[in-house]
């Protein structure tokens, strides 16, 4: 299996390159800059020995692979599709990791966007030929990052796409320790981008960073 | 300790009555009919025995009570608490567990409110001498009842008054297996009620009428 993050070099994008590659699949990680997406690539492997990453500029991730995970800052996801948009192969799948959060006073906000969620403001811009899904939003990137720290939770997966939240749930059923659950179509992701603003609400009443959820019974 | 539950012959309403009394809380389970609460009272007592539970009308249950839960249906919630504005104790403590969910074509949504959820909505409406917090939104029903089905899961408390979360967060610490977790202001509802709304895809999703949620990581 393989996978190109775009916007790897961040916090959630390189934990998430690193869970994934310590899982066996095989990761293109991009960086608007090529340079910086090697020394990303080059302190994982550092950190963590040699795993299957290999670095790239964004367009190249997004050309090269048929299932791309957005991991840039919200701010700047519209324009990271919309430059790309050519880049991405035919039918292939987005998995939308973005949370427009900002913060008030240093309290948590969720971004009032008109279509509801990054995610569907994001189906808006993305050529209809690719296929929309979101994941991997409520996963605290400090917990990501510990790959020795179990991830213990599970991974609300949404999407209008039938195969696409199936792509997103196979990848995300690689890691251990995540259970992907299919939570419904693409407004579902109104709900789990409010538990990310949550679960930092919680990480700053609990002095914690590593909050997170499971579902009890299902 | 004693609590009020308006609407209490709900399922939701009925459920928390038998946890809270359970848990020896003292429980006026309010109804609109005074009949119709003696009717589930005395149900109730038939299932679980000799529980602390005595029947009242909705106006009696506020009037008689500093904490007051509201379960009634959202659709009948803003007009419970305005025909009843004038029975609330001074200072009294309204916990708000309404969930305005519709269903379209078998697929549940969040009703949209102009203030953002059904607890904000609320706040509006309600005497300002009144405190409110908003808890157990996403505890299902059918677990609920199940007295020996152990709950297992968190339950987020949120409200602009801290003392009013205080007393909500008090009232759940008693029902075992349930934590309570303070997430916030009462903005946070708008997260929490749509946790509601996701938790019933997943059933429908998993066939389960049980799914809830809980915190890992605090």
């Amino acid at each position: 299996m393989q996978a190109a993050i775009v916007g790897g070099t961040g916090d959630q994008g390189s934990g998430l390159a690193a869970r994934l590659a310590a899982a066996g699949v095989s990761v293109l990680l991009g960086s608007r800059e090529a340079a910086h997406a090697r020394e990303v690539v080059t302190a994982l492997r550092g950190r963590h020995g040699d795993l299957p990453i290999e670095p790239a500029t964004n367009a190249d991730a997004i050309a090269q692979s048929d299932l791309v995970l957005l991991t840039v800052p919200f701010a700047h996801a519209a324009a990271t599709v919309e430059a790309n948009a050519a880049s991405f192969r035919s039918g292939s799948v987005l998995v939308d990791v973005t949370v427009p959060v900002a913060f008030e006073k240093g309290v948590p906000r969720l971004v009032d966007l008109p279509e509801g969620s990054a995610s569907e403001h994001l189906r808006r811009r993305l050529p209809a030929h690719v296929a929309l899904a979101a994941a991997f939003k409520t996963l605290p990137a400090a917990v990501l990052a510990a790959l020795d720290q179990p991830l213990d939770c599970d991974e609300l997966v949404c999407g209008d796409s039938a195969s696409a939240r199936a792509r997103a749930v196979e990848l995300a059923a690689r890691i251990p320790g995540l259970r992907p659950l299919e939570a419904g179509g693409l407004e579902a992701a109104r709900a789990i981008e409010r538990m990310t603003v949550l679960a930092i609400t919680l990480n700053k009443r609990y002095r914690s960073r590593s909050a997170r959820f499971r579902v009890v019974g299902v």
